[in-house]
């Protein structure tokens, strides 16, 4: 059996596990998916420590690190070697105070410093690799401070092939950092090599399952050869992965996420200027939806303002952090005749193209439910979803869910206005705009917290009801989603939770 | 060479293999496909000692046992972790008397008890795993009194990726279990992964060949990626498989399955809500065509009519629990332009819409033949089979099969009516009702006995016969199956068999 | 690189392998594909001590042997499991004077015996496995007098996933066969698991590369999943695999085979029944064409005359036999549509059947090339085939093949008349017909050398010319195969013949 | 991540990689792709000292030692087995005065010698191989003054099927070659096997990816079954495979390549004769595009002007030669109905065949870009490559890449002429010709330093310029290329160069 029924909310005995600490790996971190941020999306190798600590207080700033963005993650070139005894020196020239002064800074800020380093005998940008260093890079990286560790994968000397090979090299890690005593979180980018949704919940607290994302919606790229539902037995995980790609390529194990350990669909890409607005609220809403960890990829110094109302965005961060830690689940996808040619994919098919929508629902504390209705065309279309479907785990048609009525709750409707985005940027402060019903500071109260209050800025903004055995309807623009909470207004759901 | 003549009645030495008990694992046990109950698909997590004793007296008292449902079976969530000995303990509140005494008030009324572990360090419901445990786990099962054993996937730590790696896994807890000395039927759930149906027959009594199934008949669900002929080979076996997923998924190896060593499409989902009552009599009707494990999934307490008088029909029951083994074959599948709107997965092929019908038949004690005749379509529609594709291995048109006549028994149409159903469910009993000519009691007189004896309640009703050369013809509703047993009439198949 | 500039003849250091034994398994046998004979395609398990020496006696009489059929084998089921001191035991009812007196009656007959045995735990008959006993079966089999094992893979307790665990398991007899000082032809019956054409030519004679076949042309069955130019990677090899879905199963490797080592497509069917003589001689051709093993796989004692003219044709024997032993290829496939219904797969495509057609040429010895038109389809159809696409590998349209002229030998005009058949078999002795023409002794004077006398009876019936720059041309019967030897007429490559 | 990033320039610390020597096998060889060639492709088997010492003398007459062919390698057949004391020797015959001799009159020419050896039991000949005797070899071929050596993959004795089985197997041949002291290129040739791309890097030079090239544009054969973009993924690699089939199943790994380690796409057919001119010059065009070794394949002292002037043309060697190492990537491939049949999918696929046409592009020092229109149709067609495509990876449409103009240099406009090329086939000599503008002395001056130079004749003929926003456009024959290097002019992009 598979955990369907548990995350459906049927585990009772949780105080086992609790007690345990198991359910995830064994560090009691990423009880949510972990929020943050990463220089390589925006700056790659152009790293420093004035990159970082600017970046660190600009989070701040903008209110980010209370919006929950918690992390701050250098990633790969910062490294001059080994030294002498065997242990990495970072450069000198980029880090003129060492690590442990950035780390300290970070800390000072409230916040947690991540690092990067790779399970090969070379990083990806060709530095020292960790692969037979692992317990003295661990105990490097817990004496700077760290809190954080992404673990990549590239020159790994052939030891892949198998899912015993990939995790017996990750898991050297896994036991290194849990030696040092200090809480690491364990961040696997191994591109979803050998299938770590399989076994990794167990050792690391997130796994990239893909190659590397590009700043695009859905282009087609050779580079990355695998695609759509069977994306998940790919030979070549590639890179310059669209978001859309990458989102399909997760949809046959939405299940496999769960506190303590998540799927992770890879950095961000909002506000880094590929995509449009439209499909950088997708992507947002989508990478939160699934549960994917949620690590901002842009140049935070230089944001604008549509790019901080998505990321401060609370109606979505409320799913991303929903106790439950249950992704949506795609519930079906249909096709149809239109004239997209944004797709190399699809024209390659020839003459006639094809337009596709879908649907994702999942369940959210409380028994809510989130759903998005995607439009991947070229052209607004009305996309229905009935009740029915909504709940088809919960039995369809015929489910107390489907036989209730619910509210309807925009997700996006409730967006930051521009204007109050310009203030914070130009104040370099939240305290400047007022953003009453737009913003939400978790380090004050959790997500989790807040929507137990039904606290209205959690929910999104009300934009409607469906009736029992009803439907849900919205015109999408292109390349859009319309995300709503549902929460149970009357009928058989209703009363059940009003029993508890 | 594979085991096709062997199937088809060719083996005679068969003493040899009687005396060596081999032709599956050792133990002896399940030399016909196992029947029984077990909680998950109704339950999930929420198991108690009342659950399974209560459940237990129902399966007595509406003949289920009588039938040949043998095992209640205890799944995932009963667990309380390991005591400082390191043995496993059970969950004090929901079994306040222990396990074994659970085994014993089910052993007093003459049924059998069935528990569940996992090959992993935690269970799918994240307790406790066996893995490295094996010995002391089957010690304590054995201690307990368990007498069948579901060993499930989850968590194994990436010990997965050859047959070899699977194999040794699940083999530790096979030799485990054989070093009790107890006999316990060793139920592998590992969800085909590494294919079990090559290597297990030696260490088993049977494997499930799939991801989990769901409660519907043909819906396509991305958590079940892989699908049809080519699902053999599947990377992520998934979850929410439909019936119809399952049983197409298995066409290629039916004959892997063999005294003793049996391929398990899942448990039964009859009586869930979630399926016609047409379609759960079209699964019900096929897992015991292709030899499945058959164990109901239902809640018994809150069983109604149709499902009791689906689960008892004792002319199907005879099918799975025929002597031979031999499970039935696809013959053929042919697809038809139609309008069902059911399947994603057809919706997503662009305009129209495709639908499919099936035939399937085998061989039986005695020289009788399965067919069933398969519309998975939605609209009603006539289906013939040809005695030449019915046996085509025997020859086909040219075969003495084809070249006889054939007496045709209707599996269904002596199905136990509502009336008497309820009688016995409203009466906790069978005696309440007539059940005459539908209902078998397996305790007094085996399934394999009755047929040798040509009990017309295990042969089906008599509806025509089919002349040499002829073909078998029904309507077949949408979703349905028009399922028959064939016995010979005249001609050389009929001479044939006089003469033994 | 690969082999096929060798095949081409461009290898002259021939001296160094002839020393050295190498270029295949270090026995010296199988020089050309072996021919013989196997009871299980006609009996299976029904083997006795009687059935093997009375059709080796036939085969002397009907003058297979001398056509070149050297070996009688026994397949499964003749075991009686092991002594006491962990020997194979033969079953004493079935072979009442031992394994030693069949083994000394066939080769008082001047033949050869084979056993068979598995790399399991059982065989797939389920009788004692020689997995962890190859050297003591090994010496068993020498003592008895064994020239030939056939070795399976039933039971296989996991032992497979990468050609190298495959390689060690059956390496593991291949020595210990080698350790007994008597030399036995190692036939290796793993199904194409592990891709043993990458590997096996160092261990064995030859290597089944598909599922088990069965009695028919091309039907489709879903015990045989893999099919055509994809089915060398194969995760289960089954059964019932038609004659076309091997061939074409076998198309992308035909280089792997050499002189020592072959491709295996299975046993002959001809003469079993449930293929139109028409389809007998395609497989038997293609077969030949392609330097399968040649074995046997029809009741000899029960033969009729068609039977006997396909397996004595000794034009077509020298194709199998030729001294090269480089196998036609695949030139070309083409779809046309038609009616054929036939074909399941086929009509599952929906609406609108096709046809196929095929052209496969090869080397032979001296120049020769062998040609074979191939209609799959269910009407007669008239093929084309130009020398530039018989000769594409030599470079096509420019190369000094195709810019010959050339004799066209048709290898199926000569065939023995059913009056000859018949007399031969009536008065059990080929001496009794006329034979002139029609067929060839191996015995005598083996098929290379009689080729390299220019035999007529070798080089089939002279039909006409193709000029330079030409096409062969012929109507073709449906599921037939039009198949020819080319010899060189006038033009640059008679002239580089002629220089030689 | 991976390195796409450090590929497009943005890594600036490559000062301690050039350190370490890391960014691929720590030899210090091939920095950029090589150069050289290889008898195999003409002369198969037929090698001797006075094939290899004749041809190492025409390229240096032919100006093809000084235009960067600096290797000159022995292939398979040179062997006379091992001696006594276990290390190869040499066939006396072909070779009288010994390897070491010809090491040395290569050497005395200013060139380099290459071997050929094989990772198995036999090499791909029948020889003797290297699997086991890896030090002693290495020490042999160190010994006779080799400085390259291809090692092959026959015969391999079943080592394979995962990444780590490859890898340990060849870079035992690695270690042997450091361990010798002397600097020799390590060229591995196991067709894709075990995905080399992943993990070679560290390990050696170069990789073939692919199965043997055959002297043919497109032609499908059966015998080299993967193909387009999933053929990274093979299980087969086969023989006979196209260029565009090798070219294509390329495509999803360009940035595989670095500095040291190359993608080797197989030997150039280049002079052979089985293509037309047309499809050599797209055939040399892309290998250089895409940073393959660069070997060449023909009889050197057979060659024709076409030849010569394709092989010679400097324009083409500069982007191969290029300091990024930065392969050029397919950046959309369209499909259009036409009439071509020499491809037999395309007739395979019914009625109705395919066109295709390619646009790749790629990044060269200075900020420059190679771009190539490829047409796989069978007609000459128009094709349009816009900016914004050309540069989709900086950002496509909103790049200052596609906001700046740029020069296009024709990088086959200047191809030297017939008449000149025949003037220096006949003198034996590059002196005898004008060769002003048509020829690059690698020797005096390399590419890079001539680029960096801005020569004329390394950039291309200044064809015209094309605007921001713009598109290259160009009518292409079918089965050509039009190839150009486009060169900064105005806008955001010179102006950063500028400031550089």
């Amino acid at each position: 059996m598979v955990q369907s029924l548990l995350n459906a909310g049927l585990l009772f005995a949780s105080g086992v596990l609790a007690a345990n600490g198991v359910g995830g790996v064994k560090n009691g971190l990423a009880r949510t998916p972990q929020m943050g941020w990463d220089n390589w999306n925006a700056f790659g190798c152009d790293v420093s420590e004035e990159l970082l600590i600017s970046t660190a207080n600009r989070m701040v700033d903008y209110g980010l690190r209370d919006a929950g963005y918690q992390y701050v993650v250098l990633d790969d070139c910062w490294s001059a070697g080994r030294s002498e005894n065997g242990t990495l020196v970072a450069n000198s020239t980029r880090f003129p105070n060492g690590m442990a002064h950035v780390a300290d800074s970070i800390h000072n800020l409230g916040m947690k410093f991540g690092m990067y380093a790779t399970a090969g005998s070379l990083t990806c940008g060709r530095y020292e690799g960790s692969l037979g260093y692992e317990e003295v890079d661990a105990q490097t990286f817990a004496g700077w401070g760290v809190d954080y560790l992404k673990y990549d994968n590239c020159y790994n000397e052939g030891q892949e092939g198998t899912p015993l090979i990939t995790y017996n090299r990750y898991k050297r890690m896994s036991d290194a950092l849990n030696a040092t005593g200090r809480p690491i979180l364990y961040s696997m980018c191994n591109w979803g090599t050998d299938y770590p949704w399989k076994w990794a919940q167990t050792v690391a607290n997130s796994w990239r399952m893909s190659g590397d994302i590009t700043d695009n919606f859905n282009r087609v790229d050779p580079r990355c050869p695998c695609s759509g539902d069977e994306g998940y037995d790919c030979a070549l995980p590639g890179f310059h992965c669209s978001a859309m790609n990458i989102l399909n390529k997760m949809a046959p194990y939405p299940d496999k996420g769960q506190p303590g350990a998540w799927n992770d669909l890879d950095m961000l890409e909002v506000g880094n200027g590929g995509m449009t607005d439209t499909e950088y609220v997708t992507h947002f809403t989508m990478w939160a939806a699934v549960k994917s960890a949620m690590i901002m990829g842009n140049d935070i110094r230089a944001m604008d303002a549509k790019t901080l109302s998505i990321l401060a965005n609370p109606a979505v961060l409320a799913i991303s952090q929903d106790k439950t830690g249950s992704s949506a689940v795609r519930r079906w996808r249909y096709y149809l005749p239109n004239n997209d040619n944004s797709s190399n994919a699809t024209a390659a098919q020839g003459s006639g193209t094809i337009a596709e929508i879908q649907m994702w629902s999942g369940s959210l504390e409380g028994g809510d439910a989130f759903v998005g209705l995607l439009n991947l065309g070229d052209e607004a279309i009305m996309i229905n979803a009935s009740l029915a479907d909504i709940f088809v785990d919960a039995g369809g048609s015929h489910s107390e869910e489907a036989q209730s009525s619910w509210d309807v709750y925009d997700l996006w409707a409730n967006r930051m206005p521009d204007s109050a985005a310009n203030i914070i940027i130009e104040a370099n402060s939240t305290s400047a705009a007022n953003l009453t019903g737009v913003y939400w500071n978790n380090t004050e109260k959790s997500y989790a917290d807040g929507v137990a209050e039904e606290a209205p800025v959690l929910l999104g903004k009300h934009v409607g009801t469906v009736e029992a055995g009803g439907s849900i309807s919205s015109m999408v623009e292109s390349h859009g989603v319309y995300a709503v909470r549902l929460r149970m207004r009357a009928g058989p759901s209703k009363r059940k939770r009003d029993e508890l």
